[in-house]
């Protein structure tokens, strides 16, 4: 497994979906609706940049497989998959707010090993393989390292929405918010980011897919944080997640989510 | 009374802004609190942000009179009075989220007669007049138009986060967010400017300050858009306000509100 050349390869995705996605933000376009009732946006850009992103993959490395959030699954029986969502943060997108992002994860033999999330209208890119983590936008390329906080008092918390936390997840939510320092919502990908850069110190989000999380786990963990579900196992499955960026912290919001 | 002569010196004011500001955005700085009890984040680069600003309207237009957030009111009963909130969104700003933005308005006789709003980070800035409004950016320089929406049923509607509305306050809220397509939160200024270009298409807020709207009312009003208080009065002195890119969708938000 070269890791050079795949984190390479990285690049080259986020640059296919960027040029299929950034004719449509911010332009009048339909949005067609999955479901008729509940509000679920897909635009052409997350499906051009899905297929671009396979095409690429297809070609470069047949034997791999892919999961996307477009498109499903395809060898997904092999050693190497690749996950995509071509947008995490799909309200942010069709409303204007630049805080959605392309994720890029690798799956080796099931575990997370290298992830990317790109925001085309900033032009950043944060990338990781679980051991490092690194950014590229407006100040250049940096390693990226998570910040220090020892205790939930002294946390700035993010998730998309409390909404999101139904029945018991929602208590366990609500014991974490009223313990943090400050609550932020609405930052979707982003906010893992801020996580990784040391500008932020948790995420705790419920309901999600392995597409919105695979890629996202190399950047917090190359950054020194922890990335694991409620439980404290593998994120991998998505479902519900925590993040940190400071090991200690994730063990107190695993407490506090179990009830503590 | 000169407005291009004063649109020209809003960019003067952003700039001074912009230079201050971002050499302490994404780094690691010491937050201050003023209450020892509730997180309520003040950063060197407001207050540096405000003094550049404030040095300059005095030297430019002496007779003028300033009222910030940091420093207060200085000459409040002049014809002409700029309303500064440096850093408008300190919780984005301190989080890394690039949603927060330098406000710039003036009041003339009392009434919000041009303002701008403008992200560092993105090289974003808006800016009004109430009779159009302009988008200067990675798009180049464009006149802003806000987009129709004839129902709450098919708005996309911002809040900086639930918490800020108590009691029936928070009932009329929820009467408006349960009527339409999707809310999100989180989105400070950046919200009502993405109003005023047509990505969204309504705001609702509460417990703001003069210096959180008397910049975005001739912004939403230049594109097209109402902006008043909850009561369908001036929402220059901030409290609860209603902004909307559509005159009919306002007109329902007021009615929603108000108990219909």
């Amino acid at each position: 497994m070269d890791f050079q050349a795949l984190a390479g390869f990285l690049d080259r995705l986020a640059d296919a979906a960027t040029e299929a996605i950034m004719p449509h933000f911010r332009v009048a376009t339909a949005v067609e609706n999955k479901k008729q009732e509940a509000f679920d946006p897909v635009t052409e850009a997350d499906r051009g940049a899905e297929a671009a992103m396979r095409k690429l993959i297809n070609e470069t490395w047949p034997g791999h497989g892919i999961i996307g959030e477009e498109y499903g699954a395809e060898r997904d029986d092999a050693e190497c998959i690749w996950v995509l969502d071509p947008i995490d943060g799909t309200r942010s997108f069709i409303s204007g707010i630049p805080l959605w992002g392309v994720l890029i994860g690798l799956l080796v033999e099931g575990r997370p090993a290298l992830g990317m999330m790109a925001q085309p209208f900033t032009g950043e890119r944060f990338s990781g393989d679980g051991k490092q983590a690194w950014y590229a936008g407006a100040r250049g390329r940096i390693e990226l390292r998570s910040r220090p906080c020892p205790s939930l008092g002294e946390a700035v918390l993010f998730t998309t929405t409390p909404a999101l936390f139904k029945g018991g997840d929602k208590s366990a939510y609500e014991r974490v918010e009223s313990s943090v320092r400050m609550p932020r919502y609405g930052t979707d990908c982003y906010g893992y980011c801020m996580v990784a850069a040391g500008h932020a110190d948790l995420v705790v989000e419920a309901g999600l897919q392995p597409y919105d999380v695979v890629a996202l786990i190399p950047i917090v963990e190359g950054a020194g944080g922890r990335f694991t579900g409620w439980d404290g196992g593998s994120a991998a499955g998505g479902g519900k997640v925590v993040a940190a960026g400071d090991p200690r912290l994730h063990a107190l919001a695993l407490e506090k989510l179990a009830g503590a």
